[in-house]
């Protein structure tokens, strides 16, 4: 396949706990499946020096360079205007300049978010972006949004997230007419919080497959595809799922140990983490509502997950994401008064 | 001992999933191991016939009429007003009248809540109720309230619950100086959504030993002794441990089926619902804020639930809960401005 027709992806080297070595070695291992085209953005001697330990001869993986980075610690929007260079910045931009089709970065969620606001802009009708996904083992194909960006959320942002949630649904998850709930309190309609009864109303008329609210434990056993709810509630849910899937694994080697063999623990254990990391399987996210690719992922990300995360933005290239995006939003947000 | 010193408790016989039978049976558990003076509350005939069940002779049980219940589905302060003679009105009125020190319901929460806040009043400087109670297993001593009664609330609420809880761990959990924490999203001062970072400076300057922002996960580490939140977060989050639960119980079944022993596979299940299921180990939770012992539990109660329940209305007594409450509430409150 020749290079013209090849998937062209910016990865942000100096995003992640581990960076840049792991995400160099996740570009060179997505460059090398032929996946994409990839453009490694970050530090000069650094990201040279970590390509430096693989034989990137012959593969389709370009150096650009970038200065500085974006800390978890930082305000995200300040950071940016005092750091213009920064590589999520710069690796934001090749897809604003058509040189990149997606960016992929495992650095601060807050400074991919802005950079990717800033740059790609957000799609029309949508007034901020959001992060969502599966986060539930048990529910693998459920997409949740929004999980922590948007923590004081207007009843029309929250039917906005049901529209994006509801294209990725579709086109990346692959459910045919994705059933959408809003996380409530109460399964009827008309019990929750003010915000949630107004959003309600709101997605009762918006032609979307509302099934209405769902509730905390719904999410285990995935009764809706797409949840919505505000990135307060879903960034709680989200850490605490982290939390006790952490705390479930501990319980359970104490109460195991010396009575299954290593092996077997070891591989139940394996199983457990697996099926509580959803998150990690696809590589990432998708920053839900910006006009752009631009892909998230988790801080401890492996190499692995990097190319997982290539193959994540080749599917949102290739169904059209946010061309589709556009279309929905612009269609459901007309249902909208205010 | 003389049943002019036995605490006198009215258990509200028509509430659970299983009423009359279970009440009656969980009443004489507690009559029979001279816990309380016990006034069983309920419809004449089915309560009766239970009665008639066991051998109650000499056991210091009472039985007062009442006509009606009010269910789960029904709008609380609707169905009091439309039914007078309900159960929990009756039992809860007992209280107001000084026959009985406590009540406890296994039926509608919002019933039973409506009851106390009617008969029996708020607390000074309360204006609406708070359910809590620890709900996490790897964190037993931890209190976390408000779990679902007040879907919007204000930040001056939000200290009150912190006040409430902090007496709730001192006195009936027997933590000394209780560390309070504020659900939200980040664990920096001003991180989190408009609501919790204006709790967040009453909390600071509350004189109650705030520590600050806790997250969904440190609430399976049990970082805070008592943990406040909004009623619509707070159900989320109990409802989502409840089905994450029952969830990892049966993957883990699964998983493990043939690889263990029947018996310690059975016996590792019953370990993990326990360590699930903390409201059930104590009987379930007063009704936070009333000025009165009103213990509410769950529908599922067993008899020894509700004996637990008695367990935990004499502690409420014996430690003086309420008189505690009003004073540490007066003192807290008069910190907020508004």
């Amino acid at each position: 396949m020749p290079n013209t027709e090849l998937l062209k992806v910016s990865i942000d080297a100096m995003g992640g706990d581990n960076a840049p070595a792991v995400p160099v070695e996740g570009a060179i291992l997505a460059a090398k499946t032929g996946l994409a085209e990839i453009f490694i953005v970050g530090d000069k001697e650094p990201v040279e020096q970590e390509l430096t330990k693989h034989d990137t001869k012959d593969l389709p993986i370009h150096f650009v360079p970038s200065e500085g980075k974006i800390e978890d610690d930082e305000a995200p929007a300040l950071a940016l205007r005092q750091k213009p260079t920064a590589s999520i910045l710069v690796a934001t931009n090749l897809v604003k300049t058509g040189t990149a089709d997606a960016v992929i970065s495992m650095g601060s969620t807050g400074g991919t978010m802005a950079a990717a606001v800033v740059l790609l802009g957000t799609i029309k009708g949508i007034e901020r972006p959001a992060i969502g996904g599966p986060i539930i083992g048990a529910a693998p194909n459920q997409t949740i949004l929004d999980l922590g960006s948007n923590l004081d959320c207007k009843p029309s942002q929250l039917l906005g997230f049901g529209v994006l949630g509801t294209v990725f649904s579709k086109l990346l998850v692959g459910v045919e007419n994705p059933k959408l709930g809003l996380l409530s309190v109460g399964s009827e309609d008309g019990k929750g919080n003010i915000q949630a009864k107004e959003a309600s109303a709101l997605f009762r008329k918006s032609g979307l497959n509302f099934i209405g609210n769902v509730e905390g434990n719904d999410l285990v056993t995935g009764k809706a595809d797409v949840v919505v709810c505000d990135g307060f509630v879903g960034n709680v849910v989200l850490k605490l799922v982290e939390g006790l899937g952490k705390g479930l694994a501990g319980q359970l080697k104490t109460a195991l140990e010396g009575k299954l063999p290593d092996d077997h623990l070891d591989a139940l254990m394996q199983d457990l983490y697996k099926n509580n990391n959803v998150v990690d399987a696809r590589g990432g996210g998708p920053v839900f509502g910006v006009d752009g690719v631009s892909i998230i992922g988790h801080g401890s990300a492996s190499p692995g997950t990097i190319e997982r995360a290539v193959g994540l933005a080749k599917m949102c290239v290739d169904t059209n994401l946010i061309q589709e995006m556009n279309k929905e939003v612009s269609t459901v947000m007309s249902t909208v008064d205010d």
